[in-house]
């Protein structure tokens, strides 16, 4: 089983306007609402590749109940504990007259140090079932800074591998608990390492702890540091639309891949066209799937020599 | 008792951002939300002054189930009526650097015949404990247009008298069924009448079926024209601040000033005072209390000589 943990889980709403313009009043119609929030669009996609994930996290308040129903509607087993502060939303202003979102993001409710101990207690009973777990997104507001360690360690303990894919502190501080896969993006990886080259800031988070960095270059594809070698992927085209749930699509393909044993090569082929194939969708969490079936065999991947003094020529 | 009708409730959200600049994300502070659409915003200042209004209109979803919450919160006697669909919700976005807000409006529930057809018992039950009727803001999609002048008839025919503060076909369809009063700005008024001046689309707007026109002209305060004569009153000072409330502290000032049997010079000065005590304050639904009472004596009110054939010197 893949378990999937939103911390900070959102009800994520479209709301599409003629043309936003600061400062006036603007008339809107709103789509559909969905709950949100990396580790829950990672578990739409794993339901869309056939699994049947777990998703877990903190939801409160009456968005939090949203959340939930939301989820049953969507058939995800919600496995979500409940805080006492309200879950935030994220809203996508849309313009008509360009297509470009204007995106604004709640920070999350304030959890509690009790509520956190409370569920860490739920997530190692959680994890028992779980052979990979997925670990996902912002922390909400009170939570201790190395709240992902803590997870990491009660998962592996367990015996499950993990997938962390965060930014920023939260990143950093996660490091110390050896993940098994961290998936930052090249900023990401800037903002935390300072190194704007993707191979040696991948090579700085593996010297911070984590075990394979799969370092996400937008339509470049992926690169991946793994203790068995290094590989980069690229996508065969450029597919346009919404790059929001490419990173999702491909943690999820991680996961999967994991789950069931795949090597490196085979999981970040699989990764690149699931990411290319969630773009000319309109929401996170969803993918393409005929333009994935199409891409799949065309995903080049490619071994990267060592580098360094033991690779050196002689 | 006077009974407030808000036929397209809504649920109002505030969220600060630093600065709002289209086609980026944006982080938001997110303040507590009200139950708001104008009829709710009356019956909130109706409490202020001592009142204890009803609350009715449409309601409906999870987002109408937060709408009453949040007026059993706020003390507002609710009798709102439940339809299938959901409640609008509106957003003010308001940026840090500047303090101006970008407002986002939702369209509301479709109300289906049926619905509407029951919320008129409903109202007609209503009504029959109401001495004044306030009908105010937007209607949702579904209504027959005329709809407004549906419930003045109901109201009238119980006894009530009606205020009526709506604008475009809304306001203009509801004027052959008589409303007692109706409070349009100056905007609102070119907009039906294509009148310019304030003084010619207040005679318009009597011709068409209104019985007194409280014109709102901003800080320049109200021209009123009734069947015992015509009035200009207005505020001794400028304040500044957020005039979205201003609006329905002058309707709710007038539905107080009818129940009560006041005379128009008066209900004018109480209007003014009440609307330029509502600028200072943050939300719609809110006065300065303080600034109220010290502007009340100041308001100058002002008859206006007929004009006209009948009026013309000899």
């Amino acid at each position: 089983m893949i378990l999937t943990v939103t911390l900070n889980a959102a009800l994520d709403a479209t709301w599409s306007v003629d043309s936003l313009r600061p400062r006036t009043s603007h008339r809107v119609e709103s789509a559909r609402e969905r709950a949100g929030g990396k580790g829950i669009n990672v578990a739409r996609v794993l339901g869309i590749l056939g699994h049947d994930p777990v998703a877990t996290g903190l939801v409160g308040g009456p968005t939090g109940r949203r959340i939930r129903d939301e989820l049953r509607t969507a058939r995800i087993r919600n496995a979500f504990f409940e805080v006492v502060g309200e879950s935030r939303r994220t809203l996508a202003v849309v313009s008509r007259d360009d297509g470009d979102a204007t995106v604004f993001n709640g920070r999350g409710p304030f959890v509690a140090s009790a509520e956190w101990q409370l569920f860490r207690r739920h997530f190692a009973a959680l994890v028992a079932g779980a052979r990979v777990v997925v670990l996902s997104g912002s922390t909400p507001p009170g939570l201790p800074p190395d709240a992902y360690a803590q997870l990491v360690r009660t998962a592996a303990a367990a015996g499950a591998l993990t997938v962390l894919d965060t930014s920023g502190p939260a990143l950093l501080n996660a490091l110390a608990a050896h993940p098994d896969v961290v998936k930052p993006n090249a900023d990401e990886i800037a903002a935390v390492t300072d190194r704007e080259d993707l191979a040696e800031g991948a090579a700085a988070l593996r010297a911070l702890g984590a075990r394979t960095v799969v370092a996400s270059a937008g339509a470049d594809g992926l690169h991946a540091v793994t203790t068995g070698g290094t590989w980069r992927a690229k996508p065969p085209e450029r597919l346009s639309g919404n790059p929001t749930g490419a990173g999702d699509a491909c943690v999820a393909a991680i996961a999967a891949g994991l789950e069931a044993g795949s090597p490196w090569p085979e999981i970040l082929r699989t990764a690149v066209a699931l990411s290319a194939a969630a773009v000319p969708c309109p929401v996170a969490g969803e993918v393409d799937f005929p333009v994935y079936h199409r891409l799949l065999t065309k995903v080049a991947v490619e071994r990267i020599p060592p580098t360094g003094p033991e690779a050196a020529p002689a």
